[in-house]
């Protein structure tokens, strides 16, 4: 049993199979902003994805985090930090890698327990 | 129980663990070859690894993209498109990454159900 | 049920569901080291994570390798290829990464079964 959620000709925003979902890349729809909205974008993205999915916030597994300059790390962070659930911060990995798009500057790949 | 295919000294091109199958990174294995082809190859190459785990693209959960230039991604996408079931499209994450040679311009990570 | 290890506000080291453990990308803690002596730590550091999840490196299912520079493919190949025990290499992805400081040459994200 899969379960696919906003599904399109290219890639479906979130799959659901054996108790996991994974979620897309999210990235900030508003690309003008600085990279600490567009985190604080992301993020509620990456809530109303889990929500659909049956899922929320305490129960990620891991999250990728791609910073198109790795200089942001800090700004960032200071979006995550307030966002993470105390006692329930799932394992992380950052790296730098440009997006799709000069513009986009940072993507988080989320897997959670639904 | 843990299932590995095509196993060397180094990686396994599949492992199988509680119904799903994490496969390596897919590379083209002719490297003179432009984004479009090598992207075809990848995606045939994934198909095989697919089968090997008794498997099929109509089960992927997330794939994992890595262009060597961002600049291919609508190259890359034209394949991918031709590629992907309707209605059964993985999530998906792209992000620019240099490959283990230059000539390497794209890798794909696949996660799927069995 | 999720268990957390190494839980802070930021990140946890691991996280355990459905008989799956999920690594937060490790690094080495000595960072005046070349790649290889960075590669050994990391891999040291693995070791001891899946050991607090009651894993350890046959169990590897796939392994996510972010080199700072790809020409350092080889000496992290080097101490890899010594460290992967014989028959149970896990499915593996390297690509070009630069990570959260310029110091820090080699970063490895590892999902096991337990």
């Amino acid at each position: 049993m899969i379960e696919r959620i906003e599904t399109n000709a290219r890639m479906s925003q979130a799959v659901v199979h054996n108790g996991t979902v994974y979620l897309a890349g999210v990235v900030a729809a508003d690309l003008t902003q600085g990279v600490g909205a567009q985190t604080k974008e992301v993020l509620a993205g990456v809530d109303r994805l889990l929500a659909l999915a049956g899922s929320d916030k305490t129960r990620i597994l891991r999250a990728e985090i791609y910073l198109a300059d790795i200089k942001d790390f800090a700004d960032m962070n200071a979006e995550w930090d307030a966002w993470v659930p105390a006692g329930a911060a799932p394992a992380r990995a950052t790296v730098q890698a440009p997006l799709y798009t000069p513009e986009a500057l940072v993507e988080i790949v989320v897997t959670a327990a639904v």
